[in-house]
């Protein structure tokens, strides 16, 4: 194990951590997470930045959050192509997502100065588990280019926020170089787990992607607020969000021995994020972490196991990671009453109860509840007492409905 | 003393305490400061919020930093402005601001898809103490406007970086006000002394402004980060950056006992930023503020009168605040030799001793070394001592020069 080394930034006290792994390596295997986890458990001298950061070089920043990943990204690109095609032309920028994307690249897109009505949240199906399909972004890039628009960007998912769905990597980044398509792959609650070989096919293609990034906040032990980004092209996002004002000229800046992350970022200044991550990391390490994700995933199955195990419940989407959606199945509910009706009835009576607390999102028109085991203290007996919850609260909705039912 | 009552957002844990002012009081007086430190002083209850959110009321909420308050206050106007006169305009938006404001109002211009080329920074004179000048303004107003261009926002600086000079708010409300622009008041720096009235006056015309904010974490004894901006008119943050996803709907949101701060801001979620703040605010009290404030303008004016000691130095600018800008003056050294040049490697030379730490900046040509007063712990003592590293490095420096004099 090497020296235990830590080298900031002298502006803004980040720490080059995330430039430590090898983004070639990256590039080629597309399978960051794990070559980054295993550098630390391997070898915990961090090295020095600059070096790392080399044109055409990949390179790492930590942001609050997704909203200001996208943000970040979307800007690079933004200019990037205004530069060449003129200002004039915001108007007819386009960006891509699916309709399962994070509800928070609109917001991105529209600070961005993007109209909203060029936002294309490409319609996906039930048969396709709600992933992107790469024919129909192809189709909506043509329609767009015949009406004189210009694709400028695309939003990839790794672990959908309602039903964990992940989108193949590279089919779409493969229609998206055809048409010099920025492609950002938001992995926010599912990267954590390509810490784990079993998960890394996730990520298959990502080699073909501009940028990715995951929340350590989400699913990987960290506290709020810790957004991790890597960027292929980190020069895009210098040339849009550099300043260089003469305040802060100094000798460490000139002679670029460190990386000044404020010119890879919306602020100035930005929190020690990495330390935090860094503590994690030093504390369980990748054995400890992997533990923890693999620990997770079989206590949702578990959580499945118990469901079905009740026939008056349906799972709803496939169990990617460790998030279960499930509903109490049409058949069981007295008839013509509502089945989306009953489950926000039911969700509402178990947050109520302040035993276990769950959210709910509708796909489709499908009202589900979404169970999802991820803090470090979760063990099998409160998914045990979750389950029960839920079914006792179910048994006593069932039970006023039936009622109901008999006096109509 | 009421009783202490925390009422936070269910959903991003921000606390309501910014709202807790009466923000008709401050609307009329334009010293909200004080308003809301008093209303600490005297009345921990922190109120319910929703009430102080009313159509045409004012509110508040915490951002990382200025360069936030900055992009979520353009973006508020920006999409207000466009919804009326159409999005083909944006390149045509104008952004005002002095030659001393923030560098980082750039970045959140070009964020914000505003043309770098439209912004105005307007020429600021030694005789006017570097304060911007209502009539500059004006007539730039006018210039853009006969040049089919349209005013947008308006940056004004209490307390600017370079030399913490005021531009006086009351005469600037007044020239926005006639051309429809959004005044955004910056008072990173110096907004924390406006807790004690002898500065207050530096806020008067205030309440001609649309937005003011102010950093917590730069003198008000609070970590990195907290940013408090207040609102005239919340409903423009939230016309233009909420969101209103499935996943999110839930009854204490409908019913609207709570404000969504996520609709505020860029970002879904926020840190719980209030709490520490609250925490300063209840280990202090007001007096205890006011009582670091005050000592440390005595500590700045105190390394002030040192420097007068000294006839080889000058201060440079008047010390408003806590910050002295101060330089070796040409007539101290000797002949032919860059006095710009000279005080860059006295400023090296005493921070490269770790004995104190101070930064530059250049005003209109002339090189000026800063040293500022803010942390909880300064005393005289360091002062004193700073003073001392000043002059001991400048005599050895000095000495260096004119041994170099006698060489030529």
């Amino acid at each position: 194990m090497g020296d235990l080394k830590l080298n900031h930034s002298v502006e803004n006290g980040s720490v080059s951590m995330l430039n430590s792994l090898d983004h070639e390596e990256f590039r080629r295997q597309g399978h960051m997470m794990i070559d980054f986890i295993a550098d630390y458990n391997q070898n915990i001298e961090i090295y020095p930045v600059r070096s790392q950061v080399k044109p055409g070089g990949g390179g790492g920043v930590m942001y609050a959050s997704t909203c200001e990943a996208f943000l970040c990204t979307l800007i690079a690109i933004r200019e990037q192509k205004l530069s060449v095609i003129g200002r004039e032309n915001l108007g007819n920028l386009v960006v891509y997502c699916s309709d399962q994307t994070h509800f928070s690249l609109k917001n991105s897109v529209q600070i961005a100065g993007i109209s909203l009505e060029n936002i294309r949240p490409i319609v996906t199906t039930k048969s396709d588990n709600f992933q992107l399909c790469p024919e129909s972004l192809r189709l909506a890039i043509i329609s767009d280019l015949e009406a004189g628009l210009i694709p400028l960007y695309l939003c990839c998912t790794v672990g959908t926020t309602s039903s964990t769905a992940v989108d193949p990597l590279g089919p779409f980044c493969d229609v998206a170089k055809e048409y010099g398509i920025w492609v950002h792959v938001d992995a926010a609650y599912a990267g954590g787990t390509c810490i784990c070989a079993e998960f890394r096919h996730f990520l298959d293609g990502i080699e073909g992607a501009n940028s990715f990034s995951f929340n350590a906040h989400k699913w990987l032990f960290t506290t709020f607020d810790c957004c991790c980004l890597w960027g292929k092209h980190p020069s895009a996002l210098i040339s849009a969000l550099s300043t260089n004002p003469e305040i802060l000229n100094n000798k460490a800046t000139e002679s670029k021995p460190v990386v000044d992350y404020k010119d890879w970022q919306m602020a100035l200044s930005q929190r020690f994020r990495a330390l935090k991550l860094w503590l994690v990391l030093r504390s369980y390490g990748v054995t400890g972490l992997r533990d923890f994700i693999r620990g997770h995933v079989k206590i949702a199955k578990h959580f499945e196991s118990l469901l079905a195990g009740d026939e008056r419940f349906e799972v709803v989407f496939p169990t990617n990671f460790a998030m279960v959606s499930f509903r109490v199945s049409p058949l069981a509910i007295p008839n013509n009453e509502d089945v989306n009706e009953f489950n926000r009835n039911l969700l509402e009576s178990v947050n109520a109860s302040s035993g276990a607390y769950m959210v709910h999102a509708v796909v489709r028109g499908v009202y589900v509840i979404r169970l999802a085991v991820g803090p470090t203290l979760t063990e099998y007996q409160h998914v045990n007492k979750a389950f029960k919850l839920v079914q006792d609260h179910a048994n006593a909705l069932l039970c006023t409905y039936q009622k109901h039912a008999w006096q109509m």
